[in-house]
């Protein structure tokens, strides 16, 4: 008997969850015997709550669906959305009778640790109700802070996107005789993965960024200043690359260090990132010009300097995610598992979407230096083979052409 | 007989300025019964008055030399130094030697109008003293701010990096079905020229950024919240693109209206630039998620979102400027000279230089909309020749591979 299947897309986007998304509906297609409709979640499971779902089963010509698999974003749209902890809310008999009206076998949903609670608190109420519906989770986040997988889809391109861009700062940075420094300040709130990846940018050993700092480490302005120093005398265009989650040992962010300085004109707390308040710093103890660079949000919507291998990771997790559920797998998540050995393979499996939720895998501290202000080569060989590859380019009058959702 | 020959480059640095600096080297190699030595200013005209200065006729292998025409930045490195006025001064003397000493029969400086300045003056001061050296300028700028010229080299890969990522932020911004709007805050300060290509941005009419604020047109906040409501009632993600030279009517600059209620921890004022302004009225008065991004220097720096366009007529102005310098001009800046007919051809030419330094050409009026909020198509015909093809990636390591200068 043929199954429906359900796919959504939760939590922030990325260059790569429109590949995992690709790799359901290719897969889909290609399982006619086995696999009916292929709905899609507008807005994840909220809209899915307020009714919104599409076909994709004919949504996309040939063309349009190869297109999906390298446009960054969300394409059916996202939402952050926690369902309730107590399985007798009525939000779970709704979404059960929409899920069985529409006759689904299997539902997907792409995302981050948020979205495995989705799945796994589906799964349990599931198996409350005796439902033979699959709920399967494909990871993505650029945080890389799910535990369980060697590294999520999402990561790979965010690293790729902030190495090269911050070997490009360094070039620009780097123009003038006088003495210089530049703040870089990237994202990862709680885990310093995408942090750590602006020590790929260096093009031979000693280049800059010569000092990177996570959140996994204490940070202090007095350490700043001693290693500031060290650093130029060096270089005299020093680059420094800071995590936004930075915090001090008493843990407190250092974003929140000048908060009460800083007012907007309606006498809000202005939020300002921790490079904008280093500079501050730096200018004012050196007397040396300091710039402060925010990389924001391309650093996770950036289709044009994507890694090929991490979109082709993504696309696979999506694949083998619809695999599984055929095999009556549920409440579980897609990883990704490294083979040992020199040559970099990875296989996807599974695990618990419970050994997952609502739990962070942080930067690993024996991969930063002892000094708190570098990586260790160990990370480079972790995070090198994530980076490889570029994308096909389909450009429309000198622009990438990318897919989306009319409605 | 031979002529030795001397290049710097000035100002800041753009995604071509290096395929202009490969041009002239290029051109140089292929003519070597003229050309003897080919000599390169270390930090332009700064450094070499302190005797910093490369020889670049043997620099480069084959590979590094291909290399170096799709590297951005200032491979030679950069300076922003005004010559004096006084042509008696004892800069001119210390200069004239050295060149002489060095036997250099052209002298070309690849940069915007100050370094128009430079070349200006040392023609001057050249004739003067009967000097036989010519002096030429390359033009280079994102800001496309030069006179003569139908456009700078620089400006077309600012404009393609712009509208690749403007259309990349516009997918992240729309994913969630919560209203939001996202400020980009674009370069240029005196002409809103970079901030324009953010129109070449829309994939459909209709499309974001619905808002686009140039400094060529009074701006104010009451108006934009009118902008703004009118926008919301057409997409509930509003992206908006601003100018970081917006001024109000009475000429005061917008990031500028904040500058009493924000100081840094040492009381210094912050310089926080208007989007970061504009997020909190906005925030303020329609109660929605705001989120303020700039682009920063990634604009100038891109290697990898360039335009093959403008990389290639970088170099083309490069080659020319030696053809002119050997044809004997001297006081000439290169310019890019548009033929009319529906398709797009660029031809060569020379203004003097005089007539392009510390002049500045600003959008033009007529292709700003009356209501001040958006860019006319005349704009789009302008833009899009500008923008068109991709630099070959020359990729080690899944990163960008770039030529740089070790000393």
């Amino acid at each position: 008997m043929k199954k429906n299947i359900i796919i959504g897309q939760s939590g922030g986007p990325t260059a790569v969850i429109n590949a995992s998304l690709w790799g359901i509906i290719e897969e889909g297609l290609s399982r006619r015997e086995e696999i009916g409709a292929i709905y899609g979640m507008v807005y994840g499971i909220e809209g899915f709550l307020s009714g919104r779902c599409m076909d994709l089963s004919a949504a996309f010509s040939p063309e349009d669906l190869a297109l999906l698999k390298y446009t960054p974003g969300a394409y059916l749209g996202s939402c952050r959305h926690k369902l309730p902890s107590n399985m007798d809310s009525p939000a779970y008999s709704l979404l059960f009778e929409k899920l069985e009206a529409m006759d689904i076998g299997a539902f997907f949903y792409i995302g981050g640790n948020d979205s495995m609670d989705t799945v796994e608190k589906l799964s349990r109420c599931g198996a409350l109700r005796r439902s033979p519906i699959s709920f399967i989770g494909v990871p993505k986040t650029i945080d890389n802070d799910l535990p369980v997988t060697d590294h999520t889809p999402g990561y790979g391109s965010a690293a790729k996107y902030v190495a090269s861009t911050v070997r490009e700062i360094v070039l620009d940075a780097s123009v003038y005789q006088q003495p210089s420094i530049t703040l870089v300040e990237l994202m990862g709130r709680h885990a310093g993965w995408v942090t750590a990846a602006s020590a790929l940018a260096r093009k031979f050993p000693g280049d800059n960024p010569l000092l990177i700092y996570l959140p996994e480490f204490p940070f202090s302005v007095e350490r700043l200043f001693a290693d500031v120093e060290k650093a130029l005398a060096k270089t005299p265009n020093l680059v420094i690359c800071v995590s936004e989650g930075i915090k001090d040992s008493a843990g407190k962010f250092i974003c929140e260090y000048a908060s009460e300085a800083q007012t907007d004109t309606f006498g809000h707390k202005m939020l300002t990132g921790c490079a904008k308040i280093l500079e501050g710093y730096l200018k004012n103890h050196f007397g040396v010009k300091v710039r402060s660079v925010e990389l924001n949000v391309n650093q996770r919507c950036s289709g044009q300097l994507a890694s090929l291998c991490d979109i082709e990771e993504a696309a696979e997790a999506g694949r083998f995610a619809l695999k599984c559920a055929l095999d009556g797998a549920t409440g579980k998540m897609v990883t990704l598992n490294r083979l040992p050995g020199s040559e970099y393979r990875m296989v996807p499996g599974l695990a618990e979407a419970a050994a997952v939720c609502n739990k962070e895998k942080t930067f690993p501290a024996q991969w930063i230096t002892p000094d708190g202000c570098d990586i260790r080569p160990e990370f480079i060989s972790y995070a090198l083979p994530l980076i490889q590859g570029e994308p096909p380019r389909a450009a429309e009058n000198g622009l990438p052409r990318y897919i989306y959702r009319r409605s």
